[in-house]
């Protein structure tokens, strides 16, 4: 089964490397760019015949390791 | 507008940082992992009126900036 944890920074939280990367595309001369936040993309290969049940486990595993769940938030897709 | 950027390591590139999740989820007690890949998620605010404009754009920004595309591809998605 594959899936797939979208990582972000919560709202509020400050993403530093979110604003030198504007900053770097507006000295590209990408002028249309007002903001971008960086977060992580994971995909997961995992064993396991239930959707509902990898996505559980997948819950439990970014709350435990794969998120901090205190400035970020996370999203899971499983196909 | 908004856009979604999914960098993601090209198949083949060696992923250590994918390699260490698994064993620290494997050691978590999640043995149902098979295996992980540790790619980027950006989330882009610009102006711009033409959605098919703003894709061309940033595609420019992903070869000159936001990805390496070498051993990286990059997905786009504009609202």
């Amino acid at each position: 089964m594959k899936a797939r944890i979208y990582i972000t920074l919560r709202a509020g939280v400050l993403d530093p490397q979110g604003k030198a990367v504007v900053a770097s595309l507006k000295t590209l001369g990408f002028d249309e760019v007002q903001g971008a936040r960086i977060g992580k993309f994971i995909e997961l290969e995992l064993d396991g015949a239930s959707r509902e049940a990898a996505i559980e486990r997948i819950g439990k595993m970014c709350e435990k390791l794969l998120a901090n769940t205190v400035i970020e938030n996370y999203r899971i897709e499983v196909d």
